[in-house]
């Protein structure tokens, strides 16, 4: 079978009809087209099973009348997965290959449990409604060993560097550099140390300081391992999700590869709809990227909504119905303490996270500490049985310009600090939530007193929005503050796209996202002077000056995208490889003049080189002539 | 006749003829229709002909539920000209009402010319070929009268405020704040000086030190006095122009009136292609913003393109030809001397502004120094009888990362200082292009070397964008450059389109650069504290917070998209008042959680302050009760 009859085969077998097959298969197209000119390579570690995947971008030659040389093929950080490698058969109903099985299981500290541990799932499991749309071949679950910890930053506080661990330092530092541009600025990293080249064990200290984590959930051998620290290059993250309003579970499905494809380096599946636990088991089974979640979301809809009916028994057993079905970190919001909440009184938009406001509203309702406060250390002996990563959630995060920076703000900040502390006690891997909507002069503080507090945990920032102005173009307000705060510091940005505060993303919206987020991202890399975030840049800026239209599009973020803008103006194939670019036409063209001054200046530079030196010569030899006579004209000198 | 007729009968006298009616219809619709819930008023100023436009947005009431209070409307700064007012007749083919000309003649020192100085210009009128399509109501031309300086500069250094000064201070502080949620961050501003009130003296002040321009070429009265300097609200430009490849008069007025619409404060035009001339008498004509042109792009379609063939005497009169017709802004690349251009020879890109690469060229084929630098102080002659603002072109600015902030950009920057100097002894006008294409942490040195060596003459930066991976996302790249560049004391702000190195903009192009410049420069304004600035931003955010949602689409930048963004999720108009909000659905939405929150919290605060009242007032009396018994129970002491 073809990818493509697979991905319909199994579009049609989720519960929305709604798509006729014809539309299947386009879908099915766009999430599988391999991006011109592009090829899957794999890098292999020291060991056959480990095969690190990267984008190879193949380029033309420089035009003969410009030097005609060679220009390498460029590598890009890839995080599609096997969607885009033709060599393997894509079947939604069977979920991704395993890369990481064989890893976990050698490690021989897990088990295969007979069910699932919680109930919810195994009602779930035996529901007769619900197998309609059921992930047909859903594991037993793996969970650590009676007494044993499993998470990656565990093994790396033992000094184990684990294949996870290799597998990351090729991801991040080995391409094929020869031949390549690789001049660069010297970046302004604020004490983030940006080596040049990345190892397997810099990888494994950065677990074990807590500077870096590998969300890597032992039941989600299907993600490609990857990691977060601000001296790895800048992640994103796509949220996705269902809500009561609408949206199938193959369409979040399609969101999650669509997502992957233009980029997330992770996904938080945010459903708050029908159906959660559903949807979420096909989204992991088919993600090659570690997937977050807000298990109090689904908390919420167990006790109907009614956030003071939430007790610990039933978040306890939500966490655990999600672990057991891979979800890679949790955003727990643990530190909207009942002391900070009448701090936001006065707020001009209040609480705006969900997560925050439904504990806010559980903690005045019982006049008691957050209980996910108070329980942290169960939560933690949780998380290392799977390894799932905290993502310490910030519920008290401004919802506009006016509110940042605020006293309930810093003060969760603060106890976040106080958890990440706790959590590092039990080897759990922990990174920190940060806001929001925040003016540009006000963004370097929440980043210098999260370094402070939470003792250089990977800081997760929504943004932030630099203004409150421009709904509908959201992602760029915040791509400003995601940009910025990336270059101080920030591992990764949680993207945002245009529908933000208007509705629900659709595909475009969805890409919009991510593009913009890219964009964000590889800036801060940029500025911060990560070793190698320029060579894309090089290489594409020569592509441009040398008129190599077809290497320009294939190297840009979003190929289709720029190839089709320039087809609007000058649609005949034959003009891509015109000597002038589409601004100024066949006559008047910068670039194009730019170059006769280059050949202009280099036989200027020349001329003036060898009538220098032709001068620096006759002014020596006059010299040594004058030297020569004051000396009394005698080739040998007494000492 | 209404003005859609007269819009129609307008673009149907214009050359193109490839719309038909019907969408002639629909254009004017979309130039001159008002923005939803806004209406345009006038703030008169000291005299009853300075009439100061801005666009006045009517809120709801908050819902009954939330307190009921009104919500005064607010003033938002416009650019859009008489084609947002219904009271005025638009009517291309006469152009736009003078609002200046009075002003102008009662200064008594400029005469109406009986006929163009410009050879070219003369030229022109007279050829029957550009007869149909030349605008038909040309005036003549006026000029300083011999021995007078007519720039605002030259009145602001004799201590004259002038009505467009006036006219600028109202329109740049003047708002009715009654009620206005007026709070606001301390900003950081790298020492520009926001001043709470801008009156009619420091608007003098400012353009007398050089800190500010008001560009306002005594024939292009029809423009709305404006100013750019960074103790003001910072400013965008949108460029517009034809190619040889296409588009005509008629798209590049409605390309013009498009973009003032949404909130150009000036435009350039930057035509290369056919009839020049005649479009530019179009635009001026019609435009309610200041026209900026690089008249060394007409001056090389004179020469076929040969850049070799430039002379002063064509460049001159072009200078004149351009003048005369109401150029409110001259791009001059004066600064790129022809020592400085074996400088970029070892560039990744070379020389990419197209005034810069011609320049070069002419130098090198010459031998000699670039005939802008040596005509400067008769360019400056021509500049001051008609009162035309110096745009020092930034002809060296990097075209990629790699060559950002190199020797060959700041050498030129530093004459640009030095020809600063030299334009302001002649009392012209000046502002300073800069760049271009450069990453996060090497944007500040720009700005830091520019008000240094330019005395703080105003900063005009295109983007800079921050990465060179995203052809057709360059809006993008470039606004997180510009945002950051803005806050850092950049006056305005050239935008640039999604279509950026790859083809010419469309309209939906043009609206995306303007919308997302807007963000860029209301951001920096909030970095910076601009008073006021935020007012918009709380208002909108108090409407989201209390599910005003009419009321957030119409503060917003672009009330089209956010309505419509929001439709495509939630399109019964039942919706838009409803109490939660898109993302969440009808049970679970953080806004309504966060206001039960706000609620309670009150209450418990309340309890809490009586108690703590009641304590207080228990320990007092305790205490008192104490002291009274230690003294002896004596109602009265002794001193």
């Amino acid at each position: 079978m073809s990818p493509l009859t697979n991905l319909t085969a199994t579009t049609s077998a989720s519960p929305s009809a709604l798509h006729d097959v014809a539309h299947h298969e386009q879908e099915a197209k766009d999430l599988t087209r391999i991006l011109p000119a592009s090829r899957k390579v794999y890098i292999e570690g020291s060991r056959p099973d480990i095969l690190v995947p990267m984008r190879e971008i193949a380029l033309t030659e420089t035009p003969t009348g410009l030097g005609g040389e060679y220009n390498p093929p460029i590598h890009v950080y890839d995080t599609s997965g096997a969607y885009t490698d033709p060599n393997i058969q894509i079947d939604l109903n069977q979920g991704l290959p395993n890369v990481r099985e064989a890893w976990i299981e050698e490690r021989n500290d897990t088990e295969i449990l007979d069910q699932l541990s919680s109930e919810f799932g195994q009602a779930r499991l035996r529901d007769i409604r619900t197998a309609e749309f059921r992930f047909k071949h859903i594991s037993k679950p793996r969970r650590a060993k009676r007494g044993h910890n499993v998470t990656q930053m565990h093994y790396a506080k033992q000094g184990i560097i684990t294949p996870e661990m290799e597998y990351i330092a090729i991801r991040e530092s080995q391409r094929q550099l020869e031949g390549v541009d690789q001049r660069q600025h010297v970046g302004q990293n604020f004490g983030a140390h940006n080596l040049r080249h990345i190892s397997p064990e810099f990888v494994r200290h950065e677990v074990a300081a807590g500077r870096a984590i590998i969300p890597a959930n032992i039941n989600h051998p299907e993600a490609e391992p990857m990691i977060i620290g601000r001296n790895f290059l800048v992640k994103i993250n796509a949220n996705i999700g269902n809500s009561a309003l609408g949206s199938s579970i193959d369409e979040e499905v399609a969101k999650m590869t669509w997502a992957t494809r233009w980029g997330a380096d992770t996904i938080m599946d945010l459903s708050t709809g029908k159906n959660i636990h559903e949807t979420r088991e096909w989204i992991i089974r088919n993600s090659p990227v570690p997937i977050g979640t807000v298990p109090i979301y689904q908390a919420l809809e167990k006790v109907d909504g009614v956030a003071e009916n939430l007790t610990w028994e039933i978040f306890k057993d939500t966490l655990i119905e999600q672990a057991e079905q891979g979800v890679d970190y949790f955003t727990i919001h643990a530190g909207v303490l009942l002391r900070y909440v009448p701090m936001t009184a006065n707020r001009l938009t209040g609480i705006v996270s969900r997560g925050g406001s439904i504990m806010a509203q559980w903690c005045l309702a019982h006049h008691q500490e957050n209980f996910l406060y108070t329980h942290f250390d169960e939560i933690c002996e949780i998380m290392k049985a799977y390894d799932v990563s905290f993502s310490l959630g910030d519920g008290l995060r401004p919802g506009c310009i006016q509110d940042a920076n605020d006293e309930a703000q810093f003060s969760e900040l603060r106890t976040l600090g106080e958890l990440t502390h706790r959590a590092w006690q039990h080897d759990v891997q922990v990174m920190i939530e940060g806001p929001g909507h925040v003016p540009m002069h006000m963004i370097k503080e929440n980043m210098d007193l999260q370094l402070e507090v939470c003792q250089e945990a990977p800081f997760y920032t929504l943004g932030p929005l630099t203004t409150d102005i421009a709904p509908g173009y959201d992602h760029i307000t915040s791509a400003i503050g995601a940009a910025m705060i990336g270059w101080y510091g920030t591992a990764m940005l949680c993207y945002v796209t245009p529908k933000e505060h208007l509705g629900l993303p659709n595909k475009k919206d969805v890409k919009d996202g991510i593009i913009t987020y890219k964009i964000a991202a590889h800036a801060a890399d940029l500025a911060k002077g990560h070793p190698g975030a320029q060579v894309r840049d090089n290489a594409l800026s020569k592509a441009r000056f040398e008129f190599r239209w077809e290497d320009q599009f294939n190297l840009s973020l979003d190929p289709d995208t720029a190839r089709s803008m320039h087809d609007e103006t000058l649609p005949k194939e034959a003009h891509k490889s015109a000597h002038f670019c589409s601004m100024c036409g066949p006559k008047f063209c910068s670039m194009k003049i730019s170059q006769n001054v280059r050949e202009y200046a280099q036989n200027h530079q020349d001329e003036n080189n060898s009538e220098q030196n032709t001068q620096e010569v006759e002014m020596g030899l006059a010299q040594m002539k004058s030297e020569f006579q004051k000396q009394g004209q005698k080739l040998y000198h007494t000492v």
